[in-house]
This record gives structure tokens, C-alpha cells and sequence, in this order.
């Protein structure tokens, strides 16, 4: 194999009480990436589409990810040109960042001959995210390379694990254009949490993670709650505590933000409940004139996938 | 039927990652009681063998649990004697005084016909475990009274989760006869604890709760860890980290405070392993002239059981 063709989806990190350890993926959106073996040693980033950001290897968290697995594999006569086609748009906090790392890692693996495992290729991805965000997290870059709900249980070792996808659970993700910079989402964040809400977070979390084994939709719907970040962050968000509360009155199992915003999700049981939310949180952000892109998507069991 | 006679077992709360939320059942060492119909209405505590407790109603906790039951249920004619034949040592940290509450409402419900619920018979139960610790808490009465792994997700309302359990699980318990006031272990407790230790909490208590629906024995020890209670109350326990340290050296799963001590369990896969480690903190405390009860048992499914 010469050439790689990719779909890269967008991936929602925390989901309301998993803060820094959960993610899921999402069907849509997602970028698509073109990878292909060059002559040429290293990578070199060819053409981006769809958004202005830096071609450079060091600059780029493609970039920076797939060199993490060359230097790892010691592979130093291989050569990767990269095409990336954006359609997740960076700063919405659905994973921009980590679908480009995960895809460039994913791709560059196929095309060796899959030297690592799908949890392998996390740890190189990580290496993107750092650079988007200056923290080595994996709660983006594992959904979108193992598919489904993931719990990364530790970073030191990594340990991730893959967790069950109730069947008929679907996402809407709306995004208005409003920029929370990472710093400001990570700087409100306290050091300290009580000790009262931190047991009510890890209830929340383990009946979540049941739920999820157990196809149980109100169980799962009872957890999705977060008392310790939600909090804090939702106030760099307008219109946030608007927008969850209609989704929820339209039949969200629950909503929350997204990573670390702007975006705010909601889960529900079915496609048409799904429709309805989206079209609610649209008219919120439409009242307060706010521009918006809103998604409705199943969630992902594969996550990366060749096209 | 006129009269019941139970087997009322001893339970293990928090298990490492679970403060506050976790809980399994043993099948050793437990209680046994005899509650059986009385023409005087209300309870009447008519003995206890193998302990020195109070028999007075609102002194003891059966009496406190099973008037709850009665009260909610209007049954003012209703009358009941209660006889309690202890093995659980009070204060041992293996849910002694859940073993009792859990017990009398068991029967009651038993003899009335089961107007009840396992799981609505908690909240009753829990109003004894407030006399005996001043703390409306359902990790040690729900696994006695459900059996197996329980997760106490939330106390407003109560929604407890029963857990599945790998089916080879072992538990050692050592009680060292050391005195750790229930008081004194809450008093050592912060109120606040960091975020990052919090995070770790809950991804090991997630990680435990995948672990038990696979199988995942590797998983399972890998997240029994306790970076927030554990170091504040195991320096109540003298011996506690020899202790810990022979039972993983003689293979045990993993290894913490029972409740809040001065009990230490340990988890194991396999019978023979579980009798080594016994064995090996056994050897600890007789080191150091401690008087101890060492058992060993696979975990309880059933929980509360009619003899």
C-alpha cells in the first residue's frame, strides 16, 4: 500500500462526570486525510484544506505525532506527505487537534504494516496533542483511534480501556462561534475539589461506566452530571446554561460541555429526540445572534476509519 | 410464616477506589438472627449471644432499623422479637452493625409478606448504621442486603447499582484487635482533596467497574489504588503497610483498609491464594503480638440469606 484515504472524527472529551478521563466518538464531523509513502525521509505536510494552519512538522500536531511514531519505530528512511482536509474546525473543543494527530499516526501505521496496536498509537498521538494544548491528554486522541466510549484509567502507564456503546445512543454537538482559549478553560479550573463532590463525581462516573454495560439508558441519563468543572467553566460560555437546560427539556439523557468548550452535547436515546435537540440549541444561539454549527451523529464504534 | 432465621453476612465497603460509593458482601464471617412475630406490637430485642449490646430498641441498631420499617409501613400492631447471635466483632470495620440492621428488615420484610423491596429496605437499614456511626451511609447495608459488588451512586435519592462479580474473586480480611474509633477514622478524613488525586480516584473506580463486568482480573488489581483515604487512615492502623505489602507479595489482586478500618482486605483469584495470604498477615500480627481474626471467603451473591 502506497496511499491511505481517511475519515478522522471529531471525539467529545469528559462527557459531564469523566473529567480528563472519558471520551467518545462521534460519527460526524470529521476531516479526511491523504497519506502517502514519499521518497523524501520524514514528513512533510503538503496541502491543508479547509483551515489556515501551519505546514510546518513541528508546528502541526500531524506532524509532530507521526515523527513521534517514526522516532519510536527508529524508521529513519521513511518519508510521509500528509493532505489534510478539515471540516472540524480547531477551538471548538470536539477534537480538532486529535483527529489530525490519531489520523497521522493511524495512516503512517497502515502504511508499515501496522508495526503497533490501536492503544499503542495513542501514546504517539498524545505527542499532537501536547502541542495544541501543552498537556500530554488522551481523552480526545483515544476515542477517535479506538472507537466508542474510552476510560484512560492512567497516563503513568497509560492504561486505556474500551467500553461499550449502548446501540441506540445518539450525540448533538452545537458550537458557537465564540472563542475559549484552552488557557482560560484549564485556568479556572481549581487545584482542589471537596471531598463531598469528588465522591458524588466518582458515583456518577462508575454508575455511568454500569450503564454503559448495561444498556441502561436512565441510569445512564441519572449520571450524566458534573459538579466539579462544569461549574466553572460553563460561565466562559454564553448562553450555555440555556442552551443544556432546553436540550434537556427536549429529552436530552443529559448534556454538558464538550472537551473544554465552546461546543456543548447532549446524549439522547433516539435520532429523531437527537433532531429536536439540535434544532432547539440552534434556536437558542439564534436568538442571542450567534453563529453556530450544530451536529447529529451516532456514536462511532470504530473511530478512524479508511475510506 | 411465624418465625425466620437468617445468615447475615459481613461486608466490605469502599474497596480502595470506591470510598463512600463501594461495597461487596462475604460469605464469612456473618450473624445469625431470629426474628419471629410477637403479639406486643413494635420490637423487642430478646437476646444477643457473643456480644455485649445494648438490647434497648433505640440502642441498637436492629431496633432503629427495623422501627423505620415498621413506621413507614404503618404497621403500628404489628410486634416482632429479634434475637442476635453476633460473629461480626463491633468496631472490626467489616460492617457489623450493618450486618444487624440489615438483618432485622430482611426478616421484618420477610414476615409481612415482602411489602418491600431489597433495595427500598436500604433506606430503613441505613437508619441504623446512623446510630452506630452518626452517618446515614448504605456501603456496607447494601451489599449485605442485595449481595455482591454495590455502588451507592447517590444518597438524594438513593440509587444504588448492583455490580456483577468475577466469578473465581476471593477476599482475605484481617481484623488486627486494635480499637480505630469510627470517629477518629472520619476526623483524619480533608475536606478537600486535589483535583489530580481526584481524577485518579475516579479513573481506577471506573476502571474497577469495567474490570468486574469482563472478568478482567489484571484490571481489576490495577485499579485497586486509594490515593485519598487510605494514606490519612492506614496510619491508624499499626502494621497496615506490612500488612499490604505481604498480601501483594503472596499475590493478592490487591489491598487496602476494610470501611474504616482496622480491618485489612485483600483480593485474590483463587482459594489456595487467598489462604497464603491469610497465612502471611497472620504472620505480621503475631509478629507484633497482635491479637487478630483472619477469614477467608468467596464473595457473597446473595447477600442476607434464609437458614
Amino acid at each position: 500500500m502506497e496511499e491511505i484515504k481517511l475519515f478522522c472524527p471529531a471525539t467529545i472529551a469528559n462527557v459531564s462526570c469523566g473529567f480528563d478521563v472519558l471520551g467518545l466518538c462521534l460519527e460526524q464531523p470529521g476531516d479526511e486525510m491523504i497519506i502517502r509513502k514519499s521518497s523524501s525521509p520524514g514528513i512533510q505536510i503538503t496541502k491543508i484544506v479547509g483551515q489556515d494552519l501551519p505546514l510546518e512538522n513541528q508546528k502541526n500536531v500531524a506532524g509532530v505525532a507521526g515523527l513521534a511514531l517514526l522516532n519510536e519505530l527508529k524508521e529513519l528512511h521513511a518519508g510521509f506527505e500528509i493532505e489534510i482536509y478539515k471540516n472540524i474546525k480547531p477551538g471548538s473543543g470536539i477534537g480538532s487537534s486529535a483527529a489530525s494527530a490519531a489520523g497521522a499516526v493511524f495512516g503512517i501505521n497502515q502504511l508499515l504494516g501496522q508495526p503497533f496496536s490501536a492503544k499503542e498509537l495513542i501514546l504517539f498521538a498524545m505527542q499532537g496533542e501536547f502541542l495544541a494544548s501543552g498537556a500530554l491528554h488522551a481523552d480526545n486522541v483515544a476515542p477517535a483511534l479506538l472507537g466508542g466510549f474510552t476510560l484512560v484509567r492512567s497516563y503513568n502507564p497509560l492504561d486505556v480501556i474500551r467500553l461499550p456503546v449502548p446501540a441506540e445512543l445518539m450525540a448533538t454537538v452545537i458550537h458557537p462561534q465564540l472563542e475559549v482559549k484552552t488557557a482560560d478553560a484549564r485556568s479556572v479550573l481549581k487545584h482542589s475539589v471537596s471531598l463531598k463532590n469528588a465522591i458524588t463525581q466518582w458515583g456518577n462516573l462508575g454508575g455511568l461506566i454500569s450503564a454503559l454495560y448495561t444498556n441502561d439508558y436512565d441510569l445512564l441519563s441519572r449520571c450524566l452530571h458534573d459538579e466539579i468543572i462544569e461549574p466553572l467553566r460553563s460561565v466562559l460560555i454564553p448562553g450555555f446554561d440555556e442552551v443544556k437546560a432546553t436540550a434537556l427539556a427536549h429529552g436530552a439523557l443529559g448534556s454538558g460541555i464538550s472537551g473544554s468548550g465552546p461546543s456543548i452535547f447532549a446524549l439522547s436515546k433516539s435520532k429523531s429526540t437527537a433532531k429536536e435537540i439540535a434544532s432547539a440549541m440552534a434556536d437558542v444561539y439564534r436568538k442571542f445572534e450567534v453563529d453556530y454549527d450544530v451536529h447529529v451523529s451516532k456514536i462511532n464504534c470504530e473511530g478512524i476509519k479508511v475510506l
